[in-house]
């Protein structure tokens, strides 16, 4: 139950930019410290670390040489109609356990991790002028863990971390950011059975704070700047060991799979 | 195209707490700036305000009678097989234009405004005990523009609007807030054409922002507490007119409809 006192509270949203580019074997965690260190920033008590995957897919060496995929004739068929790299296409679907939905040019698949997303996140659209792709990192969750750990080692403080990533929607038009990793606190805040200030017992609300926070991030880490990491100060998040694969329905009880 | 000076911009997301309920025929601006007013807030150029769909629904009076609604023989089948209650059903069928999906005790449907979510977004969870449904406001951008107008007339002031619901989505467990209505400001941000820091074309990227700021608003926009509306200080937003349809992905370009 939250406490009273956090109705008034506000919320910030506190952009991290990097001193330079994230690098294959890069630490994160001391890239983020000395970006923030150049700003005179701290973390305090309290603070959430989100930080966009790429920069996590690029510390961990998650490239692919294109030229070194070899495309099936469906891919290159598929990627032939729709005008696409059939390369890209191949990955993607090797880094998928089950494609979703394939039309009119969109491939939607579900990830070895489980995620629900267009090309199994594989990114062409900006590594390397295009020779090579990054993927998503290998274990998210794990990614988050690091670099909590390595925090907590350096600055005494438990700071939950959460991986984004900006995914599409049916339905919706636009991106929006989504947690594929997390670490430190739940990613999920369940409402049900509580009471509203009328006293009307809530009933079906469950609120995906993770991905909330995600989004919120988005609004300051830029695309356009070299800002891959933002602190979010003042959220009254549940601690505790969370992982992003609670953000993910399973496939049994999805109407949409 | 943001100015460089957005890398370092801080973003704050401040909740407003009104003094009171929301009643029927009341003037949501004015319980807006009531609420901020007692606790020495003001808007200033730049803001933008965020507004939970329930008070503007309930100030336009959204309620529909229960007792009222006749449910059909196919509605009072469903509503016995999941233990729901038919005339919850019934009214959200009548407020949808298509049934996207009817499978498990759960509905998804298209609703008149074009919204695909659960039940129409029709709320009986905890409005007067369950004797009364709250429906979507009918115009949510009207519904916007109207306090856009009111907050201009007042402070001499461009304020955005966003009113936002709580949607729940396939593949990923918890709900998170959406954009149903908008003023003042462009719903989506297009990325596309721009370059990146290293100088790579951003290829697809359209983010959509209008839902990003609904989300962050929902971290500060509790549930529990009486603060549904919140101020959003230093994002760079693209003035113009904007409208929630835009965010709503055509029927005809859509893989899960």
């Amino acid at each position: 139950m939250k406490a009273p006192a956090s109705h008034h509270q506000e919320l910030r949203l506190i952009p991290i930019t990097l001193r330079d580019e994230i690098k294959a074997g890069d630490s994160v965690t001391h890239k983020i410290l000395d970006g923030m260190e150049g700003r005179s920033l701290a973390l305090i008590p309290g603070d959430i670390l989100v930080v966009k995957h790429k920069i996590i897919s690029k510390a961990e060496g998650q490239f692919v040489d294109l030229a070194k995929i070899k495309p099936s004739a469906s891919s290159r068929a598929w990627a032939r109609r729709y005008q696409l790299d059939a390369r890209a296409t191949e990955l993607a679907l090797t880094q998928s356990r089950r494609v979703v939905r394939r039309k009119r040019g969109v491939l939607i698949t579900e990830t070895r991790h489980g995620f629900v997303c267009a090309n199994s996140g594989v990114d062409v659209s900006n590594v390397d002028g295009g020779s090579h792709a990054l993927l998503l990192p290998k274990k998210p969750d794990h990614s988050a863990a690091k670099i909590y750990r390595e925090l907590k080692k350096r600055l005494h403080l438990s700071i939950p971390v959460i991986i984004s990533d900006s995914f599409g929607r049916p339905w919706r038009e636009g991106m929006t950011e989504v947690a594929i990793g997390i670490a430190g606190m739940k990613p999920l805040e369940d409402y049900r059975g509580r009471r509203d200030p009328r006293g009307y017992k809530l009933r079906v609300s469950i609120d995906a704070v993770a991905d909330e926070l995600a989004c919120a991030a988005g609004l300051v880490c830029g695309k356009l700047a070299r800002t891959p990491a933002c602190i979010i100060r003042g959220f009254r998040y549940r601690p505790g060991r969370g992982t992003a694969r609670e953000l993910i329905r399973p496939a049994a009880n999805d109407l949409f799979r």
